[in-house]
């Protein structure tokens, strides 16, 4: 056992045959062939290949102590700062092979359970607490290369601060019921990205108010009875690379995850109806420290490829001459060594938790994930403001391919690209920031991390500034 | 003779046969039944009715002195304020029909023949010119109710500012050859909006260097031989109206227009061959002024829908206690009040112009011009940042005609709305800003008016300062 | 009785030797001579004077029927458009006089009189109400061309929302006993601009809580005995025009008002104790519009002055040829197009008031205020910007008059300016955007309307959706 | 010989006599007594007193090996990374000792003849190059603890992009002869902050043109004949700590240098008349990075020092609560964690450069340079939009000294502070950000690195993009 390759990948979610429903039908056949589906299996199979890859194998994978298969690098526990770095070019890896554009590359949620399970002992001795199933899980994951999906939001009626549910017939997901065989859990969950797609489904919930019965995390398969997987509109924009380079490989589809009556079995339950440990899982444990370094990274990744898409733009119909232009370059690459300084400083600052692992350091991480929301759209936006009405101009491959072939290649060349070379590139332009693809991109990058305005305030909360306050105290003489 | 209904435009249109390529294929059949199409003719058409509708037809046409039938209002020549205000609410119910979505409704290049006839004198006496034929055309759009689109942009091998094109084979298009039947084009135009689904093609070149072959100003019938339009991919992104509201209806299609040796007969040619003449005729006409005034007037309209889309998606998901969301709410609200603020400024300015006519003042309607593509790409944002994550989880119609139909209701309900609805209004939202059709709305409004660095310089270069400097002179004592 | 002259003003104000504090000492002797006043006073004499001037007489005055004397036109109560703008001519001349920067120009506090005397019959029948000596306080203002401050703001101990204030001594200036003669107010008050420098102090009390013993409003003499005004350190940067052309003229001095056991006589009391009427009289009453049409007219103006200044300085070092700079001057531009279109269309809007009055549509005032508090800080950065480190290098009057002269004129000597002139300018700048006085002014036009978030909270509060929404909800068919 | 202490400081200037013009007089007597300098002057002391402490003499020291005496950390030329870092604590102590408020510390210009004298070899062997008087410089410096301003703005008729001037009067400084004993120099340079405060004038003038008369480099006595400086007014707002907090104590002044045919000796010429060698010094040097690495890390402090503020701020009129102003406290955060980030990583990314020093990495410090004029006007603005109108009611020591003291207590009292306390921190506020010391600081800041334009452009232009683009051109498969 140990890491899988794509075709395993593909077999196995193919057998699983979870129930997803797509434009008001259920998915019968092999998902990985369905139009809606097939560019973004086809995309993470290429990524478990990548991690068998001779010449990287040695970057993607490690050797448990016990064992004589390697395992993937993203379920390796950091105890050094080497290892971290390690961690991370595991992650641009895979990051570069997508152009950081799959959020949900298998990294993600590897990190996730292998964080969970390094701080896992928290739970110890508490009441309808099982860390040993979180350490099972580990296990089992790296043994078998395991996928996963999870779900974060909560269906809400309104968002208003003091809304608080109060429907008999569950909205939000709950434990409705416990027998010998396990929990039962009623109710919806929304943007499963990958939903279907994975092999498991892992869930933390933790309520906003003080509800026992939306406290819970566990995971289990995709295939369990009972579970639903109800997705959005696909933004894959046809089969052509050349019409859709980006959304026809890297749409990864949302869906909302129903739970009907669906039995979470003991073995799989990490804790439930405990609304304190919930809320002190998330906030002690390592699962956004090393999830901040995992995203931060790929983001990072991003960033180089939307300077390239930029500057190769700005060369193709010669407007570097304009120091408009410059400037917005220039704010590109400030945002991308920005986000290079503060990850390099998360991890120079890394220290030992309190488990025995290297931690990152939080604050440098917090700062990018504000920076990171803020920068991408304006990014995008530069993009779109350096094509101008190019972006608009945009014939298709079977255009291409007609007798107009050779008007639009004279009508529309540029200084040194052939017409259909530079429909390629403002095509690429155009569906990293204005096809519905990229435009839910951009959405998911702003709001990955959560709330702007929360993230600020969480911030400003946890920063010392006493010292800073001290100073000018001691300087004015007050007492 | 007089105004037509949308039955009449659909028949002309569909008799016409223009030669348009859409991906890679000529159209053949009627155009008004082709699916990148149908939505847009069936929404000009929807258009041309509401001007024959009994409670509007007052407000939509007048009445020539020399003629009975009426005519369409877009053509008045004003000569008072009152004129003035006619012209709006006549361009302000065409909008307020489609939401101020379409650009191009019929008052957009009816203003434009409008403004060129009344002042067509410019032309007297000069070579090459032919002012005649510009009221030829005036008198036949008014009795025919004709429709036009033009094209402003030209192709661009690059950007820079020192580019000068060229080679033997003509890109832009430029004159090739006169004869006695007229003169013959050949080259590219980019970016005629709805190319091909209109009677007409006007157009007139103002080249940016002094050549004389592009300086050259006519109007031809869209199926003139040789005149072929090649379409960008299309932004519909269906038939369902519950999907796609905005797309299926609005989505107007850009194309480039090729001139294969193309000849414009003498009655058609308004000037030609004169760089002189064809900068002083876009310079000191009121094309542009007329022109702004059809825009701005659109986009008000447009903002009063942007902000009934955003104070929707408020209330659906309560969010209105939110200071935050209030200054954004406000910050639309301050955009609509300017534009308004600004428009009727330039109406209460307006004065005579050398031929007679009641011009609006250009100051206010520049300043609208520079204000709006910077408020509306933020505008577009806010509703973004309004709807959040909700702007990703969009089930479709089939959704809900499924099993799943009870599912969905229940977990996507909002407060006041069932879950269809909630789902209806994300979609709206979606397809407004972030769908391909909604991108290219913003990208369409950002560059609507050109350059925005060049409508600063040139609002600032017009702009009478000396007073002002004059006075700060005076209270420091300079000599 | 009628208007006064300069000479009259500053006589009247010697003679009253009001309670004035500053730098630790009791102001003894003429007012108009103390160094931190003189400046203020001598400008405020010279516009007293300018309404006496033959060639504004016209505009400045207006003759009350039953009076032949002549009366200031800040007092009249507009009855038609027509009377706006004659209102609004009067302004212009004032603020033309002081380019905008002096905020308590006689115009502001003598409209707040009128609007408060329009409105008086709010208070009619009221308990504790005395709407006649409103009506009273108008005829002697007009009679005897009155000055006044006021003061808005309350100390506060803290500024968190749930902050109330419940010592036994009062802070907050409050009623703490009522007699056969009049109310006794202890406590004291925050921000009285021109502070000790005008013939009476109006107070309008509308507290935060439902605190009947802070809500009231009188006028009394500044000289009334335990009124003692307590000023900030002066701004005035000497009496060297050529150093501080602005501060050496308009600066107007900020002072706390202590009210020491301070006796209201029953006849100079509006209302006392009556928490609901101080609500409605300031949110019922036209204080609040006519206020507005004065303040943004008179910020119009410093917009202008601003627009000098800055092209003045762009011409000085002859940057007008980049186009970053020619977009910041556009930027200038479109502020002032903005508020002007605005203001204009507030007295388009006007409609006569449950009074009888033509008061000005308040939407467009309200968008003003929000507006020019973003710009007017803005601008200021603008001509930091183009000034540039010249905006550093500032020697002094003395220095020109010293042997140094000939070395400062050639080395600091401009294309078209010598070096005298080329400091002159830019000391200029420096005294609006860099001096103390000009920082106060910054934060004193960034605060005028009051907190920037609640006034945008209250523009979205006040306007009607509704109309948008319904359009929204129609196109969707949404039940 | 080795570092001196602040008595040894202050007695060697005050003996040196350099010819400063301030306000049209000659100053005579002591410097460190004069009004606008004393404050500087003891601050300047203290600095050199902190070098002696027995606390940190480790810190701010090293032995050079030839010698027995200590010498300023900041000569130290950096051979490890760890050299570097004992330079940042250097600069860290000094900046910390002032705020970060003064920006010419001895260690800025230290630096500068560090970094020059590490480059020197550059100019071997090169006409009118003299390497070795940078040496010899260097070494007197060291064993002197010399200070030093320098001067790098020239006086600028315009600011035209092509403006060149002609004058045979030189405006500029350039040179006008040489003899056996040395260059002539004539003209003018502006902006020489703690111009004739220091021992020694350094000038390095690169022209924009090609100009040899205008390209040399020298360091020559502060009271060289001919030399004299002529300042701006002072912003020393008085004597009281109390009323002027940071005036009183870092007011630097800026002066004009004027040479008035100032002999320069052969011995103390770096080069003359070469126009490509000033170039080349300029860029290839280590001048600008080592220069960046003190710069920045002044600024951070100074960061520390507005966050403190700011904190204070909010604690004393208790605004925390408020989520926008935790979202501007966020705000000063990030840009502290930044420039933190930037600096390090500097660090860690140096290499050791041609000459064998550790030299630290550029684009970091670039990319910081172009932040920081951003950010520290922008965390101003914060300050003042917290402290808003409180930034007004400035009463002085005075005040409270006088018989108002137990009224300004009781009325200005805040939740945690005596009314006296918060006066002290507002007052502290408003000269950080609003007087005109604190407005100077702004402006120094936002243009110390030079124009904001070309900095952007000019680390657009030095950043490797080609990986970057050669992945996307991969990706499309352009040939």
């Amino acid at each position: 056992m140990g890491i899988i390759n794509g075709k395993q990948f593909i077999e196995r979610l193919n057998q699983l045959n979870n129930e997803i429903w797509y434009d008001g039908k259920k998915i019968e056949g092999k998902i990985s062939e369905h139009p809606a589906f097939k560019g973004c299996m086809a995309t993470k199979a290429s990524l478990y290949d990548l991690q068998n890859h001779p010449d990287l194998k040695n970057e993607m994978t490690f050797q448990l102590s016990n064992q004589h298969e390697p395992i993937g690098m993203s379920y390796l526990q950091p105890k050094t700062k080497e290892d971290l770095k390690k961690r991370r070019r595991m992650i641009e890896h895979w990051a570069r092979a997508t152009h950081g554009l799959m959020g949900r590359s298998p990294d993600y949620m590897n990190t996730a359970i292998m964080s969970i399970a390094s701080s896992a002992s928290i739970l110890d001795g508490k009441e309808n607490c099982f860390p040993e199933n979180i350490l099972t899980l580990y296990e089992k994951a790296m043994a078998e290369d395991l996928s996963f999906t999870h779900t974060f939001i909560t269906p809400q009626v309104n968002r208003s601060q003091t809304y608080i549910e109060l429907t008999d017939k569950p909205i939000s997901a709950r434990v409705v019921e416990e027998n010998e065989k396990g929990i039962i859990i009623q109710g919806a969950r929304l943007l499963a990205t990958q939903g279907g797609m994975t092999d498991e489904v892992l869930v933390i919930s933790t309520p906003k108010f003080y509800k026992h019965d939306e406290s819970f995390a566990f995971s289990i398969p995709s295939n369990t009875k009972g579970l639903k997987f109800i997705c959005r509109e696909s933004f894959v924009g046809g089969n052509s690379f050349f019409n859709h380079p980006l959304s026809s490989k890297y749409e990864e589809m949302d869906s909302i995850v129903v739970f009907d009556h669906v039995l979470v079995p003991w073995e799989r339950v990490f804790f439930y109806n405990q609304f304190d440990v919930a809320t002190e899982f998330m906030t002690r444990s390592s699962f956004h420290t090393f999830g901040y370094h995992q995203v931060i990274t790929r983001q990072i990744i991003k960033l180089e490829f939307i300077l390239g898409v930029a500057q190769l733009l700005v060369e193709t119909i010669q407007v570097g001459e304009y120091p408009h232009i410059q400037e917005k370059l220039a704010e590109i690459i400030i945002g991308l060594e920005n986000m290079k300084a503060l990850i390099e400083k998360a991890e120079q600052d890394a220290e030992i938790d309190e488990w025995g692992y290297m931690c990152p350091s939080m604050i440098p991480l917090q700062v990018a994930s504000i920076l990171f929301p803020k920068i991408y759209p304006r990014f995008c936006e530069i993009i779109q403001l350096i094509g101008a009405s190019g972006m608009i101009s945009i014939p298709t491959e079977a255009d291409f391919q007609s007798t107009n072939k050779e008007d639009l290649q004279w009508y529309l060349q540029a200084k040194n690209q052939s017409g259909e070379n530079r429909v390629k590139i403002f095509r690429l332009a155009w569906d990293l920031t204005m096809s519905s693809f990229g435009t839910r991109q951009t959405q998911y990058e702003r709001y990955f991390f959560g709330d702007p305005v929360r993230l600020s305030c969480s911030l400003n909360a946890g920063y010392t500034k006493d010292c800073f306050v001290e100073e000018v105290r001691k300087f004015l003489h007050l007492q």
